[in-house]
């Protein structure tokens, strides 16, 4: 067998910790040697993530970020924004590699930081030296990183959805996104959000126009050949524990064709192992929750006022593909392993 | 006391004709006389819905329509499309008034019933001959009618969404639309779309951008004032049993501001008993379940490249204020009675 | 119209104090008037219960419970037990009636409440003094009462399961239950058991055999005409919002029938308005949430060793009926009102 | 690489056929050759479940059994009980194993099989010649198998509950048990007991008393060791996709102590791959929802009347260990394969 290497969890009691230990620990190439906590230290793992009781003898451990990063190979780090860049810049000194799944790392712009997370940038310096995680439009780029800026869901599940528009130059003008989310998107600690005699019955929107994922997808889409764009976001609450589902409306001229979006949308993802363009039926979240798959697809409007609509539907895992399983095939790419170690597997039915 | 006037119920054991009678049985001014139905003949009402057990001795009957509204005042209609219409022609030369709960006599282009239910319209010298029972948008026509087309789940929420832009003249270009429903709203036979084990995880649309509301939405909001208007209206399925909420994206010039769009909602539903314009949160469907208020606001972007969106937002329950609810608050302002008889009590908390 | 009793609730920000006001913003011989609260001081109560937003303008109110009670006629304490008692103490020298829904008044014995509730009664001699609200087995004593002492959620729907046989003198011996229950129950506090990513996906049991509640149901099925029992209780935590499900075992003797058992439950509830001896099917949640019925029935089992089981099952809505509704129940019995009084209406279907 | 065994799976189409194709397709030593089914036939796996989408080129095909066979190792069966037995009487000629997932030959009994499954069976001489396919209480007779009878879903949880006292002489007398499930368990075909509008807000029973599992869970606790024992089995459905969660009642002499029973459940599950045996806390079905994990816990009540009962707790996903995962970790054992292949990742958290 090959030598594995050696992996740190830090920030290991939320969901996003609980799905990377749920993958790493079956990670044939990976050994997860330490995870450290802001709570129940001293726990064993299974006391806090009841499902991974009795396969691992880890135990959450209290640690300043260096110890925690000590002889190891790689760094994840799972915590919330704003904290997560404090410990990150513990690390830049050490000789480890960092998988990020915070927003911190994640913009190039520190105005956009300051716009959207409320706070000045502790390590403006830093933005722009992490390789943004979305192996389908930014692969080589991970594939020679040290630091990785793992995407948020929301970002993940609408930049993947328009992806193929940017891609063929279509991508111009104002989108309209209302994406639906499952209650684990909002973490491990109860909220009045997410109590469950609300949130079982209820569909509501939060910050809408407003959530600070906008300009992290504006920023990728940019990238991935997107024109002139504005996005107007809303996203809604939606009762269930998994999964987001993302409907966007983007104009373009009469004169686009579903061949020519047929075409866009096979091209795009001709050779991704996690991205199923649909056909004959629409994205569901059903399909995908649970592992790390992608369904998009899209729906062309009638012709009016001289323009028309696509619609783009996408659907994935925000724990997965949204959160931890993306962080895990960012890292598969850096390391140069093989990208779906740990991955394939697909969701449950039902 | 007052006298009553005599109701009868024709299709009364699906989910609307539930509704009409939880309400129905407890109106001071009505007694229900007589239900009818296609399948459970000869069994207790609440034998069928449950709720009602013990609190009427009606038993659901087969009879002919003529025979169903004989000697009332009055017939509720709570069958499918394409079904009413035909029961419906049998009760056009009897004195009696009718309330339809189904989309047969809403639209009153014969083409564009062609064309969103896909059979011709089997009188379309009918259409437009029944008010549309909105009262919110359309009461003085409801009270000088004798039949009522009560509107559709989503029609209701989004025209009632967007109302306020409409009778201001902002109401322009296209509206894009994002609604996510619950299941009761597919009716109360067992299909696939509503099948537990996969409804109770899943997010997923279905006739994006033709959903049999569309033409029936853009009527209603050319009738408040909506000048040339397209809709692109994307249906959601959402896992909850009860409830709407709608997102609708409309383009407005660089110039509208806040307090216009403050005064527009304020205006709109000054004094209507049953919409809520909510201010400091926006509408939530936990809100609104299980009474006959609705709830709205809008949000209004940064301006991009000379234009601006307004999203506005509403909510409400799709059995009540978007079915049975409405048609009897129509049917309240009909008959001159307070037109919020048996419908003031509020949904659950929680 | 016949005057109004004035009526303060104190702990109005609760799950039974929303359920309280929508049934006495509605009772046609109640005033409310005035709602005090530990949290959300000044916020009206549609801006906490968003149900009752626009139906009043009452405001949650921080007063002394004198101050509170000053000028009433009645008090409706919805308040955690432990906090009421100390609270009710101030009021017992005032000309007020009270409507307790916590159980600090609910048991004869202090022994009990210390062993089940954990702290010493601050106020033993009180103990005794309310009449236990559950009109079905106590109705006399409630109608002559001042102080009402209304039952637990699980007390009521196990108690009213168990009922017949206790009548009958069949309920002998130990008692087996499982109730499954609505995360309601757990009240408005968001908490990790009803964090909605784990309670909505999940089923487990809590306190099992030594929940509150025991010694409350063993009390009341002892004056309803038990012998010598003993009740092991286990309660499941169900993921839905509102609804207790119970299933009760009891031994019998090979000599009782179906005959025998049907008569009992006949006879225990002939004249309920509250109470449907449910026949040709068992009794389910959804038939009862929203409202203030019950579902009761049985099944016999086949003999074994020269014994059998009766197994008794209970549905009801864990706030109404199990709590705020049963309430006012009492109360309108206590003061000679209409016992359904706003308390008629079913709940939902579905 | 070892060789691969061939398996053909019949009745594909189901919620068991689809969790042993996620399982199988990822299973080193073993190929899927072929799916039959008797509807969908023609489409590819993943139009059907929609996880596995691009995850196999399989087609559904419609092929009499011996067809369906034909040069395979091993053939699985998920279809349902009835049906089962006609399918396999076709096989048994064949050089072929026989993994079983329907109750067509779990009992020894043709009478109590005619009596909880209302038919005769077509097979009797057939009966007792498969081995349960229960590894934890069988795991000898399984290795040497050429048929397995995989053990229902309710039957795993209850029997593996109750495991404890019948090794250790201690389960005697009635039980009375209370099992939830999620609503997977009842199969992929809409029913009204699984309408989603309904589902999602109940809780009942079906069949109290009455289950098809009751002879099947006393055969296996006979055979695990249990003395004269009765079942009093109430099965309730509850609102969740999947999961089991079991609470059983017995009967045990004053005398036996909590040290005996710790005993007892360490000793019975000591190097079991599967089982947890919890403490600190109770079995929850989020704990273990998705993966083949089965959690166990018991909890002594006081004495009374010279006796006292035990609760026994346990948990388990109905899919995985309560079927399709069990299936093949009984598979496993008859081959000689590491008994946990491709079953040891846990399931979701949350």
């Amino acid at each position: 067998m090959a030598s594995r290497v050696k992996a740190a969890l830090i920030g290991g009691t939320g969901y996003g910790g609980a799905e990377i230990l749920r993958r790493l620990l079956f990670h044939p190439r990976v050994e997860v040697v330490r995870v450290t906590a802001a709570d129940n230290i001293g726990k064993r793992v299974g006391e806090v993530h009841f499902n991974l009781a009795g396969l691992t003898d880890l135990r959450f451990e209290e640690l300043p970020p260096k110890e925690a990063a000590a002889g190891v190979d790689v760094v994840f780090l799972a915590m919330p924004h704003k904290v997560t860049a404090k410990v990150a810049m513990e690390l830049f000194d050490l000789p480890v590699r960092i998988v990020d799944l915070s927003g911190d790392f994640r913009l190039r712009s520190a105005a956009e930081y300051r716009e959207f997370y409320g706070v000045d940038h502790p390590a403006p310096e830093r933005l722009g030296t992490f390789a943004y995680g979305l192996p389908e439009l930014n692969r080589e780029a991970i594939r020679t990183a040290r630091y990785i800026a793992s995407p948020g869901c929301f970002a993940t599940t609408i930049a993947l959805g328009l992806a193929p528009l940017a891609k063929t130059g279509l991508l111009k003008g104002p989108i309209r996104t209302v994406a639906a989310t499952g209650s684990s998107g909002s973490g491990a600690n109860p909220q009045i959000t997410t109590h469950h005699p609300l949130r079982a019955v209820n569909l509501r929107t939060y910050k809408p126009l407003s959530h600070q994922h906008q300009p992290e997808i504006l920023q990728t889409l940019h990238d991935a050949g997107g024109g002139e764009v504005a996005l107007e976001f809303v996203p809604v609450s939606a009762p269930l524990p998994r999964g987001i589902f993302a409907s966007s409306f983007v104009d373009v001229p009469e004169s686009v064709t579903e061949e020519r979006l047929a075409k866009a949308w096979r091209d795009a993802y001709a050779n991704e192992p996690f991205i199923r363009v649909v056909e004959g039926r629409f994205p569901e979240v059903v399909a995908v929750a649970g592992g790390n798959y992608v369904e998009v697809a899209y729906k062309l409007s009638e012709a009016f006022d001289g323009r028309r609509s696509v619609v783009c539907f996408s659907a994935l895992d925000n724990l997965v593909k949204g959160g931890a399983g993306q962080a895990i095939q960012a890292f598969n790419v850096m390391m140069g392993f093989d990208e779906g170690e740990t991955l394939r597997e697909p969701g449950l039915w039902p």
